[in-house]
C-alpha cells in the first residue's frame, strides 16, 4: 500500500498540514522541517498529488462538471443547479463540454484530475470499462449511467418513455416510431427497452441518430415513409428537428402526425406547436450529483444510486389518430 | 518591480526551470540548491505562482472562460469554437457560468486565476475598474466589452442594429420599439447608441430588461401599449419570449407587429415565425479569443482588438407596415 500523507506526517513529527504545505508551498515551511518532511516522503515513497486532495488543506475546492454537448438546452439547468449547491457548499464548478466525443470526454477527465476534488460525468460517451479506469484517479458522480460501484444519479426515461407510449396509444396511434438516440447513450437504451417492452404496439426503431436538432430534420422523411402516426423523439431537440422536417414535407404536427420530446427544454415550450415531452429531472439531478459527490470526497459515504422519477408534460404536438 | 524568476535564477546560479520545479515539485530538486533557490527568492521577494505561469514549464494550458448565462443558446457556439481552436494548440477549456450575477463573475475569476494560462471573459457584467484589477492577476481577453489597454474581441453589433433598423424603416415602419437588456452589458449601450442615431425614426427604448425569453414575455403589454410597429429586441430569446407574450395577446407576428432580434440563434432559426436577426459572429469570436490570449500568454503580443462585422439574415418575423 502507498504511504499517505499521515505515514509521512507521523514519521517526520510534524502535522499533516505542515506536510501538506512543503508541497504546495515550501517558500511557508522552514527550511530544517522541509528538508525533513521531503526526505521521508522520499524514503516511503509518498506521492503527494493524490493523497493531498483528501485532506481539508489539501482540496481544491473545484468539481468538474463534463458534459456531452453544451448546446443541448438541456444540460444548462443542470449545470446552474450544480453550480448554486456547490456555491452553497464553498465549492465552484467548472464545466467542460466533450462534443460527443469520447477520446475527448477521456482526455478531459485527465485534465481536470489535476484541478478538482471531484467529478460529475453527465451523459458520458466513453464505455463503463474506460470510466471504471478513470475512477481509480478521481472521485466521480455518473449522471445518466448506470456504473457498478458508483455513485449514480438516474433520471428514469423509461418510466417516461412508457408514459408517452401510453398517451400516444391512448390517442389511438397503433404504429409508433421510437427515434433513438447516440449508440453509446444509456438513455437511448432504457428509451427502447421500455418502448419494446409495451404490447399492442407496432414499433419502428429509427437510429441510431445524432441528439440534435440536424439529426431530427435528417429521419424526417424515413419517419414519413414509416407510415407511423405517432413518434417518441430521443429528445426535444431531435422532435423539434423533426417538426421543421415534417411540415417542410407538408405533413403537419398533430394533425397528420403526433410528436413527443424528452427532457422539457425551454424552447420547446415556445415552439409552435409547443411540445408535448418527457420532463427530465435535471436541477433535481444537477443538486443530487453535488451532494453525492460531497458526500464521497468529504465523508467517505458509500456509492449511492439514486433514481429520480419523470412525468409526461402534454401540450400541442400530440392528438388523436386520424381517422 | 517585483522580482521575476529570472531575477532568482540568476541570483542562485540556476535554470530558470529549477526555480520553477522548486516550487512546483520540490521532492524533485536535489535539497541543497532548493534551499538556496527558496532562500534567494525570499531575499528578492519573488512571489512564485503568478510568475511561474510566464514560464513553458509552468503552464497549466488550461484557459478559462467565463460566460454571463450558459442558458443562452448564443455561448455554446463559442463556447465550442474556443475549445476546438485551443485543442488545436494543446490548450483545455474550462467554462464557468456567472448568472449575470457580478459578484460571482469576480469570484470566479479569482477561482481561476489559480488553475489557467489566461481567461475569456465573454460579456462580462463586472465594471471595466474591476476588470482592470483583476486583470493585474492573469490575462484576460474580453469579448464584447471594451477596456483600455486589453486584448479585446467586439462583435459590431452597432452596425447590426443600424441594418436591422434600415431593415425595418424599409418595410414602412417610423414608430420602433428598442427592447433593451441588462444594464451593464456593452451590446446593449451599442445597441441604443446606433438606434438613437438613425434620423426620422420615432424611437421607444423598453428596459432595461433581462436577456431572457421571460424579459421578451415580461415586457409585451408595454410594446404593445408603446404604439411601436417595428421592433428590435436585444436578443433572439427575447425576441421569442415577446413574440410569444404578443400572440397570447392576440398580436399576430410579423402581420400586426414585425420582430428583429440578434444573435441568430438555432431555435430562432426553427421557431415559427423563424426569425429576421443580427447574426453575431460568435464562432468567430470563440476563435479569434483563443488566439489573441495564447498570443499575449506566449508571445507577449501587445494587446489587439479584433472588431468583427455582423449581418442581417431576413426571415418570416418581418413584414411590410400594415396600412
Amino acid at each position: 500500500m502507498a504511504a499517505t500523507i499521515r505515514d509521512v506526517a507521523q514519521a517526520s513529527g510534524v502535522h499533516v498540514s505542515t506536510v501538506s504545505r512543503t508541497f504546495s508551498a515550501p517558500h511557508l515551511v522552514n527550511p530544517e522541517t522541509r528538508n525533513r518532511v521531503l526526505a521521508v516522503a522520499e524514503d516511503l515513497g509518498y506521492r503527494p498529488n493524490r493523497a493531498a486532495r483528501a485532506l481539508t488543506t489539501g482540496r481544491t475546492h473545484n468539481i468538474g462538471l463534463i458534459v456531452a454537448d453544451i448546446s443541448n438546452p438541456f444540460f444548462p439547468p443542470l449545470i446552474k443547479a450544480a453550480q448554486a449547491q456547490a456555491r452553497a457548499r464553498d465549492y465552484h464548478v467548472f464545466v467542460a463540454d466533450t462534443d460527443e466525443d469520447p477520446q475527448v470526454e477521456e482526455e478531459l477527465i485527465q485534465t481536470l484530475t489535476k484541478q478538482v476534488d471531484g467529478v460529475l460525468l453527465c451523459s458520458p460517451r466513453l464505455s463503463n470499462r474506460a470510466i471504471e479506469r478513470l475512477h481509480a484517479d478521481v472521485p466521480f458522480v455518473v449522471v445518466n449511467r448506470r456504473v457498478k460501484g458508483m455513485p449514480t444519479v438516474l433520471m428514469d426515461v423509461g418510466q417516461g418513455a412508457r408514459l408517452a407510449i401510453d398517451h400516444l396509444t391512448g390517442l389511438g396511434h397503433r404504429r409508433i416510431a421510437l427515434v433513438s438516440g447516440p449508440s453509446g447513450s444509456w438513455t437511448s437504451g432504457e428509451m427502447r427497452a421500455a418502448a419494446t417492452a409495451v404490447e399492442g404496439v407496432d414499433l419502428v426503431i429509427i437510429g441510431p441518430n445524432a441528439p440534435t436538432e440536424q439529426g431530427g430534420l435528417a429521419v424526417a422523411a424515413e419517419v414519413v415513409a414509416s407510415g407511423a402516426t405517432g413518434v417518441l423523439a430521443y429528445n426535444d431537440l431531435v422532435a423539434i428537428g423533426l417538426i421543421e422536417g415534417l411540415y417542410e414535407r407538408g405533413v403537419r404536427v398533430p394533425g397528420d402526425v403526433s410528436v413527443v420530446g424528452v427532457d422539457d427544454i425551454v424552447p420547446g415550450r415556445l415552439n409552435r406547436p409547443k411540445l408535448t415531452t418527457v420532463a427530465m429531472p435535471a436541477v433535481a439531478a444537477g443538486r443530487m450529483a453535488v451532494d453525492l459527490l460531497l458526500q464521497s470526497v468529504c465523508d467517505g459515504a458509500a456509492p449511492t444510486l439514486a433514481t429520480l422519477e419523470t412525468s409526461l408534460v402534454v401540450r400541442e404536438s400530440t392528438g388523436e389518430v386520424r381517422k
